[in-house]
């Protein structure tokens, strides 16, 4: 390895990077699985958004019945974008945050809280429990995202 | 601080880093005002999207009826997702922008010009204001994100 | 340039961190290119989605009836949802990835599949494609970044 790979890799060999490299990863391979969790509910409630995704069931009308919305489907597409909408700024905020010279225990405490609400928020979503389990969830994930922000904010500001 | 840390923060002590740091915070934050924005309106015009959520306005069709589309919070939600679609590109090329040596006063022309077209953005759809003002505002932030894109290819292009 | 920069810079003077600033920014405009081509289909179908985008069509009844929704429009946004759901994960997975010591030749070859694979995906989306087309183009950029998760888990887990 060479020496500027080095001095890349001292980025990773941090302890509070490694932290958010690890959390990162994790609520972002969570986002991923809605998409078979999509694809699954799709094939077993047989509803598709696309044409062509009907064509193995037939032509014509036999297979446009299947061009359709179905309430399941929909509850994990919410999750979902409800997921990006909460992950993109923890990803963002997190990184900077991670640069900002926070405490090792500090920034683990903010990142396993989000990564166990954001979890918590996708089992509250799929089964569903009732409310307020969902908001609950997504209120700590949105809290936690928003006190890393203020930390940045404070280190950072450059106007 | 370990000499770790402080090879790590080095990159929050650059001014251009900093001044990425602190729009991408603020676009971050004010993309993640959209949700207490749509969940206001979800609640002040009684229009859900989960029967869990409407549990508390009784049982049956009393409840039922609040699951149901509202011009008002379906606005909104166009406006969180069209933020996603441009902060989410802003975050990345941003970053990359950064890193690749610009001067620092074309890095905070950008990325003010950027934050403030944004911030238009959303004043624009949630007022809403007449076209072309949501149209122009995101014409800017468009403009602006592409304009590092390119500073990005041509700094680090290796195919 | 300060020697400060020339600190900052050493992350883009990194061959792979440069693959990865080239791709990102590839598969990020990209996923913008998305935004024009849905106004394109939006201008062409006459279908909008506000009020005051329809209002150069006169008053009343005869601009009201350019609100709806047209299976050309709703498919290119089904691409541009689509591509928000994988590209962000590639951003920060691919990100991590890339600090975590990866040879040169393995980066670009995921870098690469991956750029590759949306961009047939759009296609296969846009014209469209038959199945297994637009299945198959999601399911390998899918794979890509589940390869580069494992490894920013196994080279940088800290939990």
């Amino acid at each position: 390895r060479s020496g500027e790979m080095a001095k890349l890799t001292q980025l990773i060999d941090n302890e509070v990077f490694q932290a958010y490299a690890t959390y990162a990863a994790i609520v972002l391979v969570k986002m991923m699985l809605m998409s078979p969790i999509t694809a699954y509910f799709r094939m077993t409630r047989k509803a598709f958004a696309n044409p062509e995704d009907t064509a193995s069931f037939g032509k014509g009308d036999s297979a446009k019945k299947y061009l359709r919305t179905d309430p399941d489907v929909e509850r994990v597409r919410r999750g979902h974008l409800n997921d990006l909408e909460n992950i993109v700024p923890f990803l963002g905020i997190g990184f900077l945050y991670a640069l900002s010279g926070p405490d090792l225990y500090t920034a683990l405490l903010h990142f396993r809280i989000f990564a166990g609400a954001r979890i918590a928020h996708s089992f509250a979503y799929l089964i569903p429990l009732p409310q307020p389990s969902r908001g609950l969830s997504w209120a700590i994930g949105y809290a936690v995202t928003m006190s890393m922000a203020y930390k940045v904010l404070k280190t950072a500001l450059y106007l």
